[in-house]
């Protein structure tokens, strides 16, 4: 897909369109495959004075066996913000990526980390690291050349808890996704991972597995060592055989909307799996039209299948999960940000955020992580099929001037349901390439 | 400046470039004059069965004179959603908006009610309240000829105190306010307001008054009855002159980042006019570069005139504000989502809401509200000064196809400064014509 796609963009009509509409040309972007180094050269790190973060990512550095000296080019910028106490003190990051901007390499990372505002003892400080958003997402539109820039609030007591974010979004796993937020809370412990197979000995149900965005996630899942149960509709079980098969996995053919899906699913992974431990709500339907032609059906069906089923599936599936399940649920940035001809997919999909943010703190307290992604333009047959302008369009509207591929949201998920990621719950993450389109 | 654009747009150059590049022609603005009705015709008022809103909604068109019937065309749909508490309830929205969407007149407005979901009894509640947005950010993308759509959070114990926020929304006040999310608190009272010139016997100080956006906020202000302070460099001392003359109100010359100047400010406010009850923070300076090219100046100067100046004007100024207090910062799109050549301005107007964010729980207890406004594409100086295709882009990309007036950002200043606004604090206002550019 992704050659397909170079292959366009550098073919007659694809130039052509290009710079009629003045787009930039992408980057090629490097994505992970298994044996990859965690990055392809030295790391530069940076901190303000007083902050509390410096030291647990130099030892996670080391660990991870990361040169931190011999560049440039640096293969990526991390700060530690967390010292910043007010605006004035922002000042070390204006002379850390003024002087660095330059010498990082190609598909580099900037990673800036604080302490989030609500957590902040005085509201100078709070005000100070709420900028950090501004100067991360402003160097995630600017560097270009593939990098991408985040900022991770770590809340005081999880400083020891951010390997697994930082390796995500230091590796080439996280290629599509910038100019995220993310929140890391207070964690009372974390499991040792095997950073190559973390999801060993993990039943991992897949929904919508058949293809696209959800046969990506079941393969990335398997590879990461999970024993994955492939769900989707009887329709498709052809495709999702060949899937199942493809990762040594288990195909469930079910139609989730029937009302003893849940209890035919949580039963069925009982007796052949004897549990399950991480659930990825990927199964979603679009009927597009605007709201004054869409039919009622067209309605009720989007907003069943995409944010009712989710609720079932949870109130069968829960009580199955053990200390360290995990939930993972696909949004959409049109959930985000809303969209024209889709009020009965963004609402679906904006009612997929409120479900994870109001459900963390209630499985907070079972061990039990949720949390969201929110896919950008992702290539897919759904987009494949969009009118030729439009398609161009939405693929050229964010940071790195590209789609981005299923794999990118899987590896995101991946990384979600990591047991290192315990400290990760209540966050939507978009896999948009930093999208321009938002709220 | 309207009619400036206007004649732009309908051009040789500039109907070109509008073809050129695939954009829509912009609706005609209906903007609010003295003397001019709430609304324009009949409001249709639906609601989800079980709301506690309609009542309080029903009562406050009927005190202020808006028919309720006798339509279509109707100028507003407004629904109570408060009802609705879980996702296949949310049917009855789309029944009205499929049923009513045609019949929505120009410049119509759309109105949804609900409670915010960190308030609701049931995560399936709270889920379906958070699909509101959704909803409604679809429906400002999707209903166009100058209509605009919001979702307003009323929490419990607030549902008489929403007629500030309905009545600037449905008039022609908030002609370039679409898109937003607006929360309305508990309060405990809110005095009597006299709708035509709800800000009479009050002092308001607006910083960066000499021109643009902040002469704007002066004449607004002075209109709904404030007595200004219009402030600004010695440097504009002319400009503010004419603008202060025009209001009858007073010219203060004064550079804010002198270390006296707060203190400067408390004691000429006091002594000439023995109070203070709005702080507007509108002063503000742009320094763009990419930060690997920005010297240290540029980066120091941004923070500190459109950041730590406002922090120690707070300071200086808080404790002289009494109960229904107003403060109101001017932060920006770029903020929120990052800007490219930015990072400084950005960086400091993400640290205004962040500000406005950690304040307003502080604030509460003294009964003053801290919000903020974030302008998107305005067209002031600074906007005729960027190239013309930037220019034209920036200006296109939100739902209602053209750049805002400094008028749309005074007015929903003058909105959040009234007395009837003391439900609304620690809110992000977005005055950018639901912009597509965001997080």
């Amino acid at each position: 897909m992704s050659d397909r796609y170079a292959s366009f963009a550098n073919s007659g009509p694809g130039r052509m369109l290009v710079k009629r509409l003045g787009l930039p040309n992408p980057p090629v972007l490097r994505r992970f495959r298994p044996g990859d180094p965690l990055v392809t050269g030295p790391v530069l790190v940076g901190a303000a004075p007083g902050g509390r973060l410096e030291g647990p990512v130099r030892k996670m550095l080391t660990v991870a066996e990361v040169p931190m000296d011999g560049g440039p080019p640096w293969s990526a910028l991390v700060f530690d913000a967390s010292g910043v106490q007010d605006a004035a003190a922002l000042h070390p990051l204006y002379e850390f990526f003024h002087g660095n901007a330059k010498a990082l390499a190609r598909n580099g990372r900037v990673i800036v980390l604080g302490t989030p505002p609500a957590a902040c003892a005085s509201p100078r400080e709070a005000t100070a690291q709420r900028a950090l958003e501004g100067l991360t997402r402003s160097i995630g539109k600017e560097f270009g050349r593939g990098s991408t820039a985040q900022l991770i609030y770590v809340a005081p007591g999880a400083e020891e808890f951010t390997d697994s974010a930082m390796r995500f979004l230091l590796s080439s796993r996280s290629a599509y996704v910038s100019g995220q937020v993310i929140r890391i809370g207070p964690v009372t412990s974390s499991p040792l991972t095997d950073w190559e197979h973390p999801l060993e000995g993990k039943v991992a149900l897949v929904t919508g597995a058949a293809q696209g965005i959800g046969a990506a996630i079941a393969r990335v899942l398997a590879r990461d060592g999970a024993r994955v149960v492939a769900l989707d509709v009887p329709a498709a079980g052809e495709a999702l055989a060949r899937v199942a098969n493809e990762i040594g996995g288990t195909a469930l053919q079910l139609d989730l909307t029937r009302p003893d899906a849940p209890s035919t699913l949580a039963a069925q992974l009982l007796s052949r799996h004897g549990k399950v431990d991480v659930v990825v709500h990927n199964a979603g339907i679009t009927r597009d039209k605007t709201i004054a032609k869409m039919s009622a059906e067209q309605w009720d069906a989007v907003v069943d299948v995409n944010l009712s089923s989710q609720e079932r599936i949870n109130d069968a599936l829960i009580p199955l999960l053990p200390e360290g399940g995990r939930i993972i649920a696909v949004s959409s940035t049109s959930g985000i940000a809303g969209n024209r001809g889709q009020t009965n997919y963004a609402t679906s999909k904006a009612g997929v955020i409120g479900l994870v943010q109001s459900m963390a703190p209630i499985l907070a307290s079972q061990g039990v992580t949720i949390n969201a992604v929110a896919p950008g333009f992702i290539e897919t047959r759904m987009t494949a099929r969009m009118p030729l302008a439009t398609r161009e369009v939405g693929r050229r509207m964010n940071s790195l001037s590209q789609g981005g591929l299923p794999v990118d949201v899987a590896e995101t998920i991946a990384w979600l349901a990591a047991p290192g990621s315990s400290g990760i719950t209540g966050n939507v993450i978009r896999v948009c390439g930093q999208m321009w389109l938002g709220a």
